[in-house]
């Protein structure tokens, strides 16, 4: 398939034509191309959403209010219960949903933290990694193989989490080691071993605030460099590095930037501490995003949508100048796509035609105003337009 | 004009039909009338936007980044260079384009301080008084004669703001008579002078933070009940409940009471302490909400979509309960209908027939989704349909 898209604004740059050919970005336009108007958009290249939970959301099952008590514990044991409640709750069905949300709000990548546990074994991986494949033609899928419930409180779940690699996870997670499992050096030992004996990435959830989870980050960085793991282990959340002195910061800051360690934050709601992006960034931090959880048992508030993420993250750091802004945007396409080892990344020539056209004069109010996509492309082939797929629906 | 909306939910409630006749929703639906179908769409009472600064928006001037330092009066500084070097600044003509910008956001009610001074007189005042009027079949506004450069601190903004009142404005602003004037005697003895002696609402912004805020809140509650002005006084922003000790909260919370002052907050960007929502509420003080300046020289964040601002409310608030959600929903339709006055509001029998129409399954989803409106009605005429204006734009 050959396209010309025609009138659009590169990053907000100069207005241009952008050939596609073959699933690929071309410098030369070649003849007999379907052409589009773009209309004066910018493009971006596709929308990188690197930390979610698609596994279980509730989207497509009718509102259903948030009913869990304050608290991780008792969030953990509410989703446990309802989801062993609704009896044909199927991860393959609910993770396609979410995806066809992304794919109609240009989302082109995405990772997703997968549940893995003695309670519910391997059955959300295998459904998430049914959908990732079937998936394929509209959105590129890592799977964290994920220990929702705790790792050395609840034997079983190191196997588990070595089987879920085993058999195709991208990347290994993690859950508060001191928080939930009072056993840092347990949990992360298990882990780091499960990533040096499969070569997968490591995306730790780090929820854990102020002293706790800065000693945390110290022994993740530890175990990074003691197992030559530089470059290829991510945190998410990581509260404390909103929530510790100054001085702690730049001491863990150096850690990160030792190891190359990348950090994600969605940018939380409420009074959560979360991680300083212009201070991280400007230290050269690596730094990405994503929605978290999608409508389920979490809570309500999230979208799916990367741009009004970008937005949420702008908002939580009081961001008002257009480079403050751009950060964000970069969190959530070129930051995520480099956590996601996305080849041929970006809207130069030669890359895959992986993109998204929004109606908007800069990238910063593209992120302020997050429109209805104009149009979406994934590896040459428009899926979405106006903010609704252009294929058939995944779920 | 008669017109029977079939199949809409109202607050979320049973399916039902809403009949609507010379500009009133009516009780039994009228023959010939004209048939809309709601498509089971919650209807909700028009949106209220009670806490703007529509006057000087630079909306549709182009993006502007954002240029200013740090702080309120670097902030009024940047932006009074930058209003004076656009020569052909309109306010009627950008506070219309702000007026279009919130009816096809299901807007119909907006209380908009409007910037008066020493430097601009009363130009603004009387732009925005020309596009009250001129909007009159779409949007129901009040205007507050808002003292933006100071009071005590530019002499002959206290008579400006007389005047102002004298033509017209529906109530007199503030602004941080200690952060900016040092003088909270002065200013507040003048501005309630002029609401006793005009007999109009009172409505001041407090920034200022902690003791210095919470000292102010205190004389404005003397005041008001000096004056007898209980029920009349509003505090927008009160970043000082936010950030006062537990027990001067408790007391200030009293003194609300007391005067049945309301309080206003849009929910502030970055780590700008707010009023807790959910507490002020439980007591019983009166809460609204706004867009605040949207699209001006402080910044570019606020969209004047106010379900969308019920969302970032929710978000900042860490809201996830539906009884919560729907505490911010409230802010943006009764509370400040309420504090605006507005007579006939609601969805009942014999109210006006301002509502909006939302796809969302409850009243929890609207906010959160704040999809593009489905439908906009002002006294019974369909004003908007599907994000965009039906009607001439003002603007």
């Amino acid at each position: 398939m050959t396209i010309i898209l025609k009138n659009i604004s590169p990053w907000g740059r100069a207005v241009t034509d952008l050939a596609v050919s073959d699933g690929r970005i071309v410098s030369e336009a070649p003849a007999g191309a379907q052409v589009i108007d773009g209309g004066g958009a910018i493009a971006l290249p596709g929308l990188v959403d690197a930390h979610g939970h698609i596994d279980k959301t509730l989207l497509g099952m009718g509102w259903r209010p948030f009913t869990a008590a304050a608290g991780v514990q008792s969030m953990i044991a509410n989703e446990r219960r309802l989801l062993s409640e609704i009896a044909d709750f199927s991860p393959a069905r609910q993770s396609a949903r979410v995806v066809d949300r992304m794919v109609a709000r240009g989302t082109t990548h995405c990772r997703t933290h997968v549940d893995i546990g003695p309670d519910i074994g391997l059955a959300h991986f295998h459904g998430v990694a049914e959908t990732r494949d079937a998936v394929r033609d509209r959105m590129d899928m890592q799977i964290v193989a994920f220990p929702q419930t705790g790792v050395m409180t609840r034997p079983g779940t190191l196997e588990l989490l070595d089987r879920a690699c085993a058999e195709g996870a991208d990347a290994i997670g993690g859950l508060d080691p001191i928080g939930i499992d009072q056993d840092p050096k347990g949990q992360l030992d298990g882990l780091f071993a499960i990533a040096d004996r499969h070569g997968v990435e490591v995306d730790i959830h780090l929820h854990d605030r102020g002293e706790v989870g800065a000693v945390t980050l110290d022994m993740i960085h530890e175990r990074t460099k003691a197992l030559g793991l530089k470059g290829r282990v991510a945190v998410s959340h990581a509260f404390c590095l909103g929530s510790v002195p100054d001085d702690r910061l730049a001491g863990l800051i150096g850690k990160l930037l030792d190891q190359d360690i990348a950090i994600m934050t969605h940018g939380p709601s409420g009074d959560t501490p979360f991680p300083p992006v212009r201070r991280l960034h400007d230290a050269g931090v690596r730094l990405f995003t994503g929605s978290d959880g999608i409508r389920d048992s979490w809570g309500p508030l999230n979208s799916g949508d990367m741009l009004q993420r970008a937005f949420i993250v702008a908002y939580r750091n009081g961001f008002r100048r257009d480079e403050d802004i751009a950060l964000t945007l970069d969190m959530a396409t070129t930051g995520g796509a480099q956590v996601m080892g996305a080849a041929g990344y970006g809207l130069d020539p030669d890359c895959t035609a992986d993109l998204v056209l929004v109606d908007a004069e800069t990238p910063a109010e593209a992120v302020v105003e997050h429109p209805p996509r104009r149009l979406v492309m994934k590896r040459g082939r428009v899926v979405a337009e106006n903010g609704r797929l252009t294929i058939e629906p995944a779920g």
